[in-house]
């Protein structure tokens, strides 16, 4: 058995006592972009309930045209208004260089990625370049609330970068 | 009180019982792709502990390259072999079409988006455009199981795509 069959047997126990459906908007009109780390399990995190944010997440919780198209998404068609950014400690995009995983990918494919691996040496630092990155772009048009967190995986605890 | 302060009380509470640091490469070797839709708890959808498996969500839950970057650095440098995908009914994606949402964008702001939006009309179609979009790409190394799904908003439960 394969561990996507285990996980799919977990979801038939989920459907057993799940309710639906709730609302498409999310109801407290936020969303989150966060790391994909596997530690990070955002709604136990930010105690969120189903229904209540969008949640979106990529390596290393950076600010791409993906992100920038799910952010504009979010806030201009669901109402979304704030938005929380969350790194975390002890993330993998410390561990390497964009320079050193594309050429690795160019050594063993032949084709060298036409994008950067957005790895970062500093996660605070990333936070600060996320949240530039939000405010520069024309698309997303909710701006006030923007705020950026580093996640502790040993507390568990959301520190606040300024 | 912002929402986003009301959250981060909810993760002061949540930081109080919270046991870490977990490994950093995701214990259950799997890496999922989500849609951001706020009614989908990924985690508790699969079962899924803290520190299992890695979860990339986006508007969609579609393939873009910032999903393949993710997805190589999972594979390449945290060892994931499995990807399970994840679409949803009652989707915001078959709300609108790319030409009507990149109009209005540059209606208000001067500016036309230079990416696509991912809206579909067909939420099976689209899970089996994403697999489509990984198979062919060459930065992606695991492709023997790639399975896609439609979370039912209504019954909490997931419907393979075939």
């Amino acid at each position: 058995m394969s561990v996507t069959d285990e996980l799919l047997a977990n979801n038939a126990r989920y459907a057993e006592t799940f309710s639906g459906p709730l609302p498409l908007p999310p109801a407290k009109h936020v969303a989150v972009v966060a790391c994909m780390d596997a530690r990070l399990d955002v709604y136990r995190i930010l105690g969120l309930d189903e229904g209540e944010a969008h949640v979106i997440r990529n390596a290393g919780g950076v600010v791409t045209d993906d992100e920038i198209r799910s952010l504009a998404i979010s806030q201009r068609l669901l109402g979304t208004t704030e938005i929380i950014l969350i790194h975390h400690t002890d993330c993998g995009m410390l561990t390497f260089t964009d320079d050193g995983f594309r050429q690795q990918i160019q050594t063993e494919t032949g084709i060298k990625p036409e994008w950067a691996a957005e790895a970062f040496p500093d996660v605070d630092d990333d936070v600060r370049q996320s949240i530039a990155r939000i405010r520069a772009n024309p698309f997303v048009p909710n701006k006030d609330s923007i705020r950026g967190f580093v996640f502790d995986v040993a507390t568990g605890k959301l520190n606040e970068v300024v």
